[in-house]
Formats: C-alpha cells, sequence, structure tokens
C-alpha cells in the first residue's frame, strides 16, 4: 500500500482524497492543515487530521504527499519547503513561473533524495503532454488550446471583488467556429476574442446599480475586456440551484502536415469534458503519486514534471496486463 | 544526427521516409528491400538502396532501424532477426499476440544489447497510450475506440479476392449516435453493428453479377456479416479520381465517474482525423525512434512499448524548452 499524505483541505484536496479510494494500492493516512486540526472534519473515516508544524513527525509514515495549496503564494514556499521531508506532487499552475519553481523544487529534491513531480493536473498536464505528443508526432503544424465550458474561479473571484456583488459563476466558452475551423485543419490565427467568450452568473445586493455593475465587469482589464462578455443577474437561490458544482474541460488540438507536399492534413484532438473540475484533477495527482512512489523505490531523485513519466508507472497494472489488454 | 534505416519499402515505409525529413535531427541512411535493390528507386536522393542480405554490413553505420514490414508473416520473424543487429522500431498491429511477440523480441535485445520498440503507430500506439492514461487517471469507468471513417487495407483486401471483383476500397464509419452516446457519458454496452458501418466502392469486371458480388461481401464471415455494410460500384476512373489517398482515424473515449457517490461523469477523447493512415504512422515511428537512439545511449536495453517511453524522449526539444513552452 502507498501511504498518502494530503496537505490542504479545499477543493482539491477533497477531490483527491476522494480519488485515492478509487485507487486500491493507495491509502490516505493524515491531512495537513494550517486551520486549528481540532476543528476540521474531513470525509474519510480514520485518518489523521494534523497541523502542517507536525509534517516532521511524519516523514517514515508517509511515501508522497500531495500538496494542494494554491499557486500564486502556497506553492513556491511550500513544494520545496515540503520536498526536503517528502516525496510530493503539487499541481503547481502558473505557466510563465514553471522554470524557475522547477529549478528550486529540483534542488531540494536532489539535495535530499526526494522525487518531486510539479504541475500534475490537466493544464498544466495532460494537456502539456499531449501538446507534446501531438508536436513530436507533427513536427510542422499548429497547437490550439481551448478551455471550456467551464467555470474560471479566478475569473469568478474577480467578480466578487466588485462592490455590491454577492456572489459570481464565471463561465469560460470556447468559440464553436473557431474550434470547426481548426478541426477541418485551416490553421487560423485568432485573436483572444474569436477563440472563447465569457459568461457571468452574478448575484447583487438589493440596492445595486445593475448597469454599473455590469459594465465594470465587462472593461475589466485582463480579465475581461479581450472578450465577448455576458452578464446575467440572478438571485442567490438560482446561484445554489444551478450552479454549485465546478465542471470545466476543453480540447488541445493539433493541427500538422505530412507528405512531400505537406498535402495531408493530421488532426489531433484531446478533448476533456468533466462534471467536476477538482476531482479530475485530485484524481491526476493520485495517479502520479503512483509513479513518484515507484520512481523513489529504484533510486531516482529531483524535481519531474508529467514529460519525465514512463506512462506505465501511473497504472496500477502489471507489464503483463498492459501488454495483454492495453497495447 | 540519428542514423535512420528502412527495411520494406511499402505505404508505410514511404511515410516514414517523408517524415524523416521533417525532423531535422535526423537522416535516412538506407533502405533495404528483398526486392532487386538496383530495380528499386526511393524518393531521397543520396540514400543506399540495398538488399536485405546486406544487412549485416550496416552495424555500425545505422543508429535504429524502422521495420516496415507486416505483421502476419514479416515482423514475428524480422524484428527479432534484425534486433539482433540493430536498435529497431516496428509497428507489429496484432493485438493478441502482442505478448508472444514482446517476449521472443526482448529475448533476441537483451542478449545483444539493442533497444527494440514494438507496436508503434496510432492503434497500437497512440490510441494504446490513451486508453492507459485515461484508466490510470480514471479507474471506474469504460473504454471505448472507434475507428474511420477511414479506409481498412485488409477489408479492402478481402473484397477484392472476390471473383469478378478488380478493386475495393472499404471504409470504415463509426455510428455518429453511438459515439454521442458514449461522449455524452452513457456508458452504453454495444453490438458490434451498433458501433462501426461499412461502406464498398467496388470496380468489377465488365461481365460480372452485381448483386452475386454485393451478396457475397455481405455475409462474408469476420470481415462483413456482423456489420450493416453498403457496397456501391463504381468505375476504374471513379476510383482512381475519388479514393487514391488513405485517410483514416478514429477515438479512443473513456467515460469514467468520480465523487463520493460517483455523481461526476469525467469523459476523455483522443480523436484522429487522418488524410494519410501510412504517413501519420510513420510520422510516429520516426519520433519513436528517436526515444530508442536516447535509451540505448543511456545504456538501457530489452523491448519495449509505448507504455515505457517517457514522453520527453520522442521530441526534438530541450529540457528547458518542454518547461518553458509546452507545460
Amino acid at each position: 500500500m502507498i501511504r498518502i499524505g494530503i496537505v490542504g483541505y479545499g477543493n482539491l484536496a477533497k477531490g483527491a482524497e476522494c480519488a485515492i479510494l478509487q485507487n486500491p494500492d493507495m491509502k490516505l493516512v493524515a491531512v495537513f492543515t494550517r486551520r486549528d486540526p481540532s476543528k476540521l472534519q474531513i470525509k474519510t473515516d480514520n485518518v489523521a487530521v494534523c497541523a502542517i508544524a507536525d509534517l516532521e513527525n511524519w516523514r517514515d509514515k508517509i511515501d508522497v504527499m500531495l500538496l494542494c495549496g494554491g499557486s500564486a503564494t502556497d506553492l513556491p514556499e511550500m513544494t520545496p519547503a515540503i520536498t526536503k521531508m517528502f516525496n510530493v506532487v503539487d499541481s503547481f499552475d502558473n505557466h510563465g513561473q514553471i522554470p524557475q519553481h522547477f529549478a528550486v523544487v529540483d534542488g531540494a529534491a536532489t539535495e535530499t533524495g526526494h522525487v518531486a513531480l510539479i504541475s500534475a493536473g490537466w493544464d498544466p498536464g495532460m494537456f502539456s503532454l499531449n501538446r507534446l505528443y501531438a508536436t513530436a508526432v507533427l513536427p510542422e503544424g499548429e497547437n490550439y488550446t481551448f478551455w471550456g465550458k467551464g467555470v474560471s474561479q479566478g475569473h469568478s473571484d474577480a467578480v466578487r471583488r466588485i462592490p455590491g456583488v454577492v456572489d459570481c459563476r464565471q463561465y469560460t466558452i470556447p468559440v464553436e467556429a473557431a474550434l470547426e475551423r481548426v478541426r477541418n485543419g485551416e490553421c487560423p490565427e485568432f485573436t483572444t476574442r474569436e477563440k472563447h467568450t465569457r459568461y457571468c452568473y452574478v448575484v447583487v445586493e438589493e440596492t445595486a446599480n445593475k448597469a454599473e455593475i455590469e459594465h465594470a465587469i465587462k472593461i475589466m482589464p485582463n480579465y475581461f475586456d479581450a472578450y465577448d462578455t455576458t452578464v446575467e443577474f440572478i438571485t442567490a437561490e438560482e446561484m445554489a440551484r444551478d450552479h454549485a458544482g465546478l465542471p470545466h474541460g476543453g480540447s488541445v488540438i493539433r493541427s500538422g502536415r505530412t507528405g512531400w507536399n505537406l498535402e495531408s492534413c493530421q488532426t489531433i484532438e484531446y478533448r476533456l469534458q468533466l462534471d467536476s473540475n477538482p476531482q479530475f484533477t485530485g484524481s491526476i495527482l493520485v495517479a502520479y503519486a503512483r509513479a513518484v512512489h515507484r520512481m523513489y523505490l529504484r533510486g531516482d531523485c529531483g524535481c519531474k514534471t508529467v514529460f519525465d513519466i514512463a506512462p506505465a508507472d501511473i497504472i496500477n497494472l502489471t507489464k503483463d496486463e498492459l501488454l495483454a489488454n492495453y497495447l
């Protein structure tokens, strides 16, 4: 049994907690929190809930630690620090900062002989894998990534910070016509506006000026100004009833060309439709925890990404089972 | 430069030959044929054309050999024999015989210190990878593989063997309604007939009895009897004009469930739309030749499949480039 620990207890951690139960070669042994552990009730029975300060005492009792903090401020500190004590998997998703995060974590992992896998999830993660595989197979071509339809937490939060707004759920929606052009092998160049639209369901205070709020959303720099955005005001009851989930998804498409005169159009698409983004991301962390454990047992160490992991290492099947049933 | 050799010179070999030109870290140095080499004209300039009996003399001049023979009779003999002299990649696609082929090739590779990658291509190959990744991430669920729309060479050949038939192109077509049910997360069980239909374009001799030929096709055991098959008679000119290409494609879909009560439906689809099946398959062999070469240089040996290859090994990019641009 691979003994798993989880740091943090937000949506992603709960998704991972649930995923561990679907993998009979693993068990969850402890959850670590910055809150008062005595006040945190987790879903799985017979699992310790501990303070982060307690991590040190679990060194010999946990094989892989899943780090479920945020990428903005938690993981840049947390991943290198905890890597000095444990093998870890994180879901660091700040694409621009990945090389720097890798370097720091690699130092900590190499120094202490641990394996640390960073940026697991679906983007970065499964989408990255598909960009790599497709580009390797079709060197001449273009990659396209579409996101949605799904809830963007960052955009929902940005709207919630507008005065008068009580709650918001922001859906990112790919433009179907753009998707079709790519699938048809056109290799178009798109503006931001041409690829995705944004749709906001917003609950406001009774006295709020809806027209002003709608305007404030639509002109918000970085978040909304480059998109066609629709704002729909709903009640708190409608929000609770219709928008409780965190669905997401999207497509990575490579449109490539082969042949003596590049006469053949070859299209590869990897598409996700997810009812629950955190449960899916949590499931990926759990599968990669298996690979981290196996690599550590083989004497490997250092920082890794999904690019470095042989696919066979993430699945709970023997080589013979894979040859007979999956190839 | 990775020095590549090709054994065979059919459609797949020509696809690989063309793909090598799209990969600046490789060059084709020789093609080996069972025909009279003096009568074989290949497309690339300044490449040796040699008899298979000559292979032995190229031991130090070729890094990886691409074996482009057929799976029925060529590769079971050819792959282990040539593995004793070279690192190799084959596209052995007889799914049921893969464990046996693996064992024989592994013996030859281990004994002589070579790396042999078997069953590269898209099914087995990229489709297999996607079955594995999706199953590892979503342990509870069902995998579905749909093929087409595309030309099945085996089925086209089977029709050509019917007396009176001059030529045939058989298209395998997925049933759109079945695809939609799977994409919607229904997890249905299908009969063979419910998943695919078959469409045959047939050229016959002038005196042929079309009704008899159509009947002979539709009742042909294993090939057509379990499918809804349409037969359309066309002229040799129409065949040459409209059906010269070898398009193919298909989808691997995993429909999985996560959540405390399996309440979340999560769907992963990997889809190919290929204008040229042999050019795409050839491109995959070439990308995996890079990984074989790198593994050999690292001192690895033995039989491998796509499951054993870290994705970073198949692409002509550095670790830093991958971290900065692909993750």
